[in-house]
């Protein structure tokens, strides 16, 4: 990715028409578009192909199979173009090297998500998560942007990977409190994808990530 | 799921002539078909269509998200006329609960993974997730036929729901094991779509599977 913004934006759309608007629209102020499985399930790989024309892409498919089918997952993503995907690591070393093997471009771990049922099963590991992640020479992880004190600990455990860090906007996160806790890149949704004026709501997003970036503050 | 054969083909193949070719082959023998996700993303989920018009189909996801994620994943899977969805427990209730809530069919949970990696993190919590899957009111779980005393211990925790046993053939298990330990089916893949005549062999485990299910154990 090129890191400029420091922005992702997620495609959490259904229509490919729509995908693809945001994407033209917004390319100028993001550094990649992030897809998930249920656009993919509705409109087809070949959509990723078109996206990857307009920016970098993503894959959010949180890829949490046996080593042999996330290789085949991780395959067929690179297929078409991609240069990232999103894999989950609470399946074990084999099965996220399995990916980081497979992949012609960026794996990037999930370590915590934002979500209530996360705190069960998900929180507790994390910091282990990450720590594999390092191991197995993944490119990054995902940490909640919910939760700057959590993306401040994971960027102690994992040095210098990339920190991805969703949940800002309609979940509750801020664009600065992730960027100034420590993480590469914010990634948004629905405050993009739903505003009247994506373009102009992405322009105004990298502006708050710029302040909180240019915030001289001891990582 | 007709529960006739309690046999389940992994249609584990990335061409669609392949798959349609094994499943007309093997639908005599076969209560249903699984469905990975290299196999969805290599040829659209078009194909779950046509598989259905064959026999019943699961749709071996590993569906691992948020909630609001998971339910659009759900949504798309059925409206290809699925009958049943594998999804991942780990991310806790109300990501499950989602799958459940939009589901038009049976919810599997991934109980037990058989891979190494399975061993650190999702080997400990097995127990609890199958108390989860009970709980949100799931048609199953997946719990390993390579691991018989785990089917066993399972099927304790989760009287009359079903269990699906993946593992059978290539990776260990044998047909008979899983089920006289308590799994309601066993999924094969690789010794089904690699054998020379797919059909003689899974009418062969159907016969294993049988003679298993005849022998009186008590559950």
């Amino acid at each position: 990715m090129r890191r400029k913004t420091r922005l992702i934006v997620a495609l959490d759309v259904t229509e490919e028409s729509k995908a693809l608007r945001l994407a033209a629209d917004t390319k100028d102020y993001v550094d990649a578009f992030k897809v998930n499985v249920p656009l993919v399930l509705a409109r087809g790989m070949g959509l990723i192909d078109k996206l990857a024309k307009i920016g970098d892409v993503i894959c959010d498919f949180k890829v949490a199979d046996i080593p042999n089918t996330n290789r085949l997952i991780v395959d067929e993503v690179f297929r078409h173009h991609a240069k990232g995907i999103i894999v989950h690591g609470f399946v074990g070393e084999d099965s996220v090297r399995a990916c980081v093997d497979a992949a012609r471009g960026d794996v990037f771990v999930v370590a915590e998500m934002s979500h209530p049922g996360a705190e069960r099963w998900n929180a507790p590991i994390a910091d282990e998560i990450a720590r594999l992640a390092v191991a197995v020479g993944a490119a990054g992880i995902i940490a909640p942007a919910t939760r700057p004190d959590r993306v401040k600990a994971l960027r102690a455990i994992v040095g210098d990977k990339l920190i991805l860090s969703p949940g800002v906007g309609a979940q509750g996160g801020t664009p600065a409190d992730p960027i100034t806790a420590g993480a590469d890149y914010i990634i948004v949704g629905r405050a993009i994808y739903d505003a009247e004026n994506p373009r102009a709501e992405a322009e105004k997003i990298t502006r708050e990530i710029a302040r909180a970036a240019a915030t001289p503050l001891p990582r």
